[in-house]
């Protein structure tokens, strides 16, 4: 029986959805050590469409499954299908759909919700004792889903996201895009990937231990 | 002077863009070598949108270049405004907006157009010596381009395909996805990609294979 692993996307592209980058190597280095994979994003409207080239906001509705299903290949499942017990380890890429589209965190701090079907899957990731892994800002809305259980996280060097995340009862800890930080009590790995940087060589490191590691812990 | 080599990319996605996984392969490899990448997309409109769930096409208009920059996180150039003399080198990641936004070939075969910054640049390229590399369905707009000079390429094993291109003077050669096919004449480097696949682990080595063959050439 192949071993697999959850690939949670929020969208396909940096600043309104799952970062592309972060989103594709993770899928290589799964793919590399012979897991199946199971794409999966909420079926929701995007909190909004960003222009990629001048950072603006667009007239336009996405839908978070729809533009994940660009980065799956059209190999996706609806987020709300998913179960713990499908799975025997979660991975969230980065980007701000991460923090805009599964959670609220990106405009609304430690104030915000948290999609439900995220928090859902997250609960049960964790209370199965099953691995969860989480890349740039992404750990920020694991963190909000699982702040009464005080995981260890990293989300890079940003002073104000940090804080955010510790008056919540994270414990941050920093470290550079190619480590991880391993929270042991939650079985929860973390690296900070685009929120260092600086380029795709540099994540990619960070973002392939953590993939060995979620994986080895299986 | 670090050396410096064009992505021509064109959109986001597999049914309708640039195929995501062999567009960021491709940076990947690039970056690791050290070279300097310079993105690029033509500032049209896409010939349609995709549904990646469905494969059925949505009533939306989205622009190559907008979409294109998604890949690239913001870092990219107008097609228009990018030269030869810029270059170095140059790359095109397949997908279909390959075949249906930098040129006409999957709508209307060896009878359609290639736009024409595309077929400028790739002009250009040539005539001064510099490589060019393409992906997957990548290599039929570049065929369609250079037909006069008799390119010999590969785009799989799709036989339909092939006999498009073999009737505009395009010489086909087949191999697998974790292989090359040179051209030296022409100082064009070609492998199928998801023309054949299967998995992302595949498709890396051959991409792997030509990003190392174009960047030893400069």
């Amino acid at each position: 029986m192949k071993k697999k692993v959850g690939v949670l996307l929020s969208g396909c592209g940096v600043f309104d959805g799952s970062e592309i980058h972060e989103a594709v190597l993770t899928l290589l280095f799964l793919d590399r050590l012979g897991v199946e994979i199971v794409c999966m994003a909420p079926d929701i409207p995007q909190a909004h469409v960003v222009n990629h080239l001048t950072q603006e906001e667009m007239k336009e509705t996405r839908n978070v499954l729809l533009e994940s299903a660009r980065i799956a290949r059209g190999e996706i499942k609806n987020l709300k299908d998913v179960k713990s017990a499908n799975l025997d380890a979660l991975i969230i890429p980065g980007g701000f759909g991460a923090a805009k589209n599964l959670s609220e965190f990106a405009f609304k701090g430690p104030g915000g919700a948290v999609n439900l079907d995220v928090s859902r899957l997250l609960d049960d990731m964790l209370s199965d004792r099953k691995p969860i892994g989480a890349l740039c800002i992404a750990p920020a809305t694991v963190g909000m889903a699982l702040k009464d259980h005080s995981p260890t996280l990293t989300v890079g060097t940003h002073e104000e996201t940090i804080q955010a995340l510790e008056s919540m009862g994270v414990k941050h800890k920093t470290c550079m895009a190619d480590e991880i930080v391993f929270d042991e009590k939650n079985r929860i790995v973390t690296t900070p990937a685009y929120m260092i940087g600086p380029g795709i060589k540099d994540v990619a490191q960070g973002i392939e231990k953590l993939v060995e590691k979620i994986v080895s812990m299986i």
